[in-house]
């Protein structure tokens, strides 16, 4: 039976919503300190979840979280138990469908909400079943392209109605960015309008014809639009989501909330680091795993400052909303006038990286491999297209831990292969990344580096020419593999027969290394689809060399929530094992 | 030597300039009259193109046209010859960086512009032969969620200027979409305002103080706004132009144009015909190809009719801005509460499509194959991912004719492979398109339906089962095919020896065809990278199956401007031949 539920909370007065909400919070902290995941966006966000369950019905109402990672709240009163939050076989950390049919909709990249509104709109039509539709929309989600195509749409709809709920806490992942944001701001300077707080239910049809607001972004684009409310005062919060339950044109409600409520080390970050964290320690705010590893990213920004101070101030390093994700807090501190934060804006980033490069300038756009599909068309047409130098430093490839199918990095080697031009390179660990650096700095045509988030190859020395595949190991049967998977293999092989590839170019395939075996076994954390092995069949078959190809990758599948070790096994399977079979050692 | 030139203009008085407007827009219908082109947009910018030229200094000032399908007069300005337009080794439709120094950026692709200015402007901070940077975008590409990521980013750089001019037709290829272009009527209805014409232009600076202007969405962005400016009025033009040149702030002018301006049938057109025309006759605009020939997308939208009539009132129709081109005019009119045409925003419409399939709506978005490349991260996150049954009717599929390396529909087939769950068909013909939406509205998966702008093959019967290949002609030695070639390889094999198979599913492998014979010949009009013939390989390969494949694509290319005839023979080579070759017939 579960501490909580829609129908308890429907009866319950502010007070005891208030003590729930306390409850909730208390429950997140604990689980997300065993557990690791998003801290910050569920705590500011709990009053919020609570107001909209007493206000509207789900799920007749459809209540749409943008990016979901912000509905543990959501999770508990819709009666699920988060003790196995992120773990294989669990409760994913972003809405899912297949868990509950609160969850309306299901996300893990930004600011689809709206459109998704609009879907339902469309159904509601002709589907009585359908009630109110809500989406609940941070203030940097709100930013990207995708949100203003549905705002336009919605705004111009003039017969269908939908809350949209901008939750505002000044930080969308660390910061956001651009003049919607700064005007955002002189809202918050404003202060909040505190007399709508007194006003009284019965009072609010004449407080709307009575209420003097300012023709802004959204009243622009047709919308209603209510600024400054309390998003932590559920009675003021019952209030407005009550008002927009009644309107029949569309509202926006721009709530203030703060980003790790009740939390003081989640309040008073301002880096955003307690936006997502592993395991840590409640009483001092300490990550258990902490163990001070150097991120691939952080080194290419460091090595990317070196370069500027040598005299190659050309250097530009682009993020969307990515600063302290990809290692970039000190290199946007140091080298302020080469760093460029765009927001949540991949295909702006991608873009404006295009014209950059034509006009002398070498862009490094830093990114994490999942949220890079968001800017395909950009890459392929504005930087592939015209072969130019751009760089794409590609964070979180391959397997993910912990945040499930919206997350995987498993599908950029594919969709970049897809694109003329495009040099794919996976250097093995933090060293060869720098050299990767060095190596693109060398070509005119567009390279991505990929590499996960922690480098498992720290000691893992050999060579780090891209140009050619490195053999760290000679043997009889050849394993080809890239990036983080190096390691394990290594270890498992080392005092045997087999020999062991760096396959860390993926754009080549090495001829003359293939010549020398009758057998490999390929294996990756990617898709099948123009995966390597894919490829190195595609180029054995065409010229006919005479060599057994085996392939080990993830197939054409998403992957459900789990930790990276869990989700290896089942999709790829234990490595030792695979040696062991396909070379019989 | 040129007919026009930069230095020439720059010398003429304004009763020149109206001169050799006039001769420009002359030039512009004979040419297009001949080649075939984008007409409209062309005639609409005459005045303003010459006024930009007047003004500002190309190449150190970057003038960067949206799109860039208006660019001919600015073609024409800068020293080219439109005689070779759209001929394979001439003159592209679009800016070709390598046609002249003054194409300051490529596109194709809409909503670019901005993001490009935004890059070039970071590269102007230290390199001073950067002069002034201008954007021309229209009033639909403005409303992309591109350009609003690039609008909201430039409108908080208080230190960079751009100057981006709102080209406004009020058509976008056909009609503009969305709360924008609502506020945008409101303007026209305004009028324009005339009493600024009076300005000298010593007393700009004076009006811009006085100057009462709304605060609308640019001004509320960051920037510097004027509006109802007359775009073929050049010394109006000028007179603003001048004053955004002078600015110090970033400045929206928002212009009106004609659309079609100096041709009749152009003018008067308000379907979207005359934006790109084959071929035509001056005197009577009918067109020289005219042979009616019924297209692949009206023919669906008839057929979905027809099931909304049998019932099935949950269908719905889902364009991006292509209503007329991916022949949705009719089904627009009879099925007005089945169509929504969401404005040149590919992403919303994929993903609003996304929640429609989840309320039980059957949604088929309909969509030029090369700028549904806009939506790959949401086919992929939002319809892909959680698998739900939405068609994308994909039109222009394979080598486009005329308009060069960023319209090619080459590469639709290789990014949708990499996608779990997602299906691809191809037709052969438009009866079989019709079998395609039957068997796509029988399965619950997202279903890709591609095919080109006319169907070739409308006298080929052959079964359309597309759960299995389609052995169109027994024989020996087997090619494999699908779409718009199996006309002219079945003439080319039809008293000999060669068998020809209809792939028309890209998704599967038809294992007990491919075991009937020793050699397969796969002939497709799409890269390399996921092709089938990739796919074959890969099977064959991995199940031991003893078979010669040999492939004819267009390998890892962008293709330039050409018909599709030369550039078919210039990639792929000419059938016959192939065939002769291969087969030994």
């Amino acid at each position: 039976m579960s501490k909580y539920s829609i129908d308890k909370l429907k009866n319950m007065n502010i007070t005891e919503l208030y003590e729930v909400s306390d409850n909730i919070r208390k429950d997140i902290i604990e689980v997300v300190s065993k557990n690791g995941g998003h801290l910050s966006s569920n705590l500011g966000i709990v009053e919020l979840t609570v107001a909209l369950h007493k206000v509207f019905d789900s799920p007749k109402d459809k209540i749409i979280f943008d990016v979901s990672h912000q509905t543990y709240a959501h999770k508990l009163i819709t009666g699920r138990s988060l003790d196995n939050l992120r773990v294989l076989g669990g409760v994913s950390g972003f809405s899912k469908m297949s868990e509950s049919e609160h969850d309306s909709f299901e996300a893990g990249h930004s600011s689809t909400s709206i459109s998704a509104a609009i879907g339902f709109l469309e159904a509601k039509k002709t589907n009585n079943e359908i009630g109110h539709v809500i989406s609940i929309i941070g203030d940097a989600s709100i930013t990207n392209g995708l949100s203003f195509e549905a705002l336009n749409y919605l705004g111009a709809q003039k017969n269908q109605k939908a809350i949209i709920i901008l939750n505002d806490n000044q930080m969308g992942v660390s910061k956001s960015v651009g003049s919607l944001a700064l005007s955002f701001n002189k809202i918050r300077a404003k202060g909040s309008l505190k007399f709508l707080r007194k006003i009284t239910p019965k009072g609010i049809k004449k407080m709307l014809k009575s209420f003097a607001y300012r023709q802004n972004i959204f009243e622009y684009l047709g919308f209603r639009y209510f600024e400054g409310i309390d998003g932590h005062n559920i009675k003021e919060l019952i209030k407005y989501l009550s008002f927009a339950k009644e309107s029949n044109k569309s509202v926006v409600l721009h709530i203030k909330t703060i980003k790790g409520k009740g939390y003081k080390f989640a309040e008073e970050d301002s880096s955003g680091y307690w936006h997502s964290v592993d395991p840590f320690n409640i009483d001092t705010g300490i990550c258990k795993n902490e163990n001070s590893f150097k991120s691939f990213g952080n080194t290419i920004a460091n090595h990317l400052g070196k370069k500027i101070e040598e005299g190659l101030n050309n250097i530009r390093v682009i993020t969307p909303a990515m600063t302290l994700g990809s290692g970039l807090k000190d290199f946007s501190v140091n080298y302020k006038d080469n760093f460029i934060d765009v927001g949540i804006a991949e295909e702006n980033a991608v873009t404006m990286s295009s014209s950059m490069a034509i006009a002398g300038l070498r862009p490094f756009v830093f990114v994490y491999s999942t949220f890079l599909q968001r800017a395909y068309d950009e890459i392929l047409h504005d930087v592939a297209r015209p072969n130019l130098p751009v760089v794409f430093c590609i964070d979180r490839a391959g397997i993910i831990d912990g945040d499930g199918d919206t997350h995987q990095g498993i599908f950029d080697v594919s969709f970049l292969s897809t694109m003329p031009n495009v040099e794919i390179l996976a250097p093995k660990n933090i060293l060869d990344a720098k050299k990767a650096v060095d190596y693109a700095l060398m070509k005119s045509n567009p390279v991505a580096i990929r590499y996960a988030k922690k480098d498992e190859n720290v000691n893992l020395f050999s060579e780090s020419n891209f140009s050619k595949w490195d053999l760290i190991k000679d043997g009889d049967v050849l394993i080809i593999s890239y990036g983080n998977l190096l390691s394990t293999i290594y270890e498992t092989i080392k005092n045997t027969n087999v020999a062991l590839c760096n396959a860390h170019n993926l754009s080549i395939i090495d001829k003359d290394l293939l010549l020398k075996y009758k057998k490999v076994i390929v294996i990756e954390e990617v898709i099948d689809a123009l995966s390597l092995s894919n490829k190195i069949i595609n180029y054995v078959y065409k010229e006919k060399i005479d060599i057994k190809v085996s392939s080990y990758n993830i197939g054409m599948n998403y992957l459900e929530t789990g930790s990276k070790e869990d989700l290896l096994n089942k999709y790829i399977g234990d490595i030792a094992n695979i040696i062991r079979k396909e070379a019989k050692c």
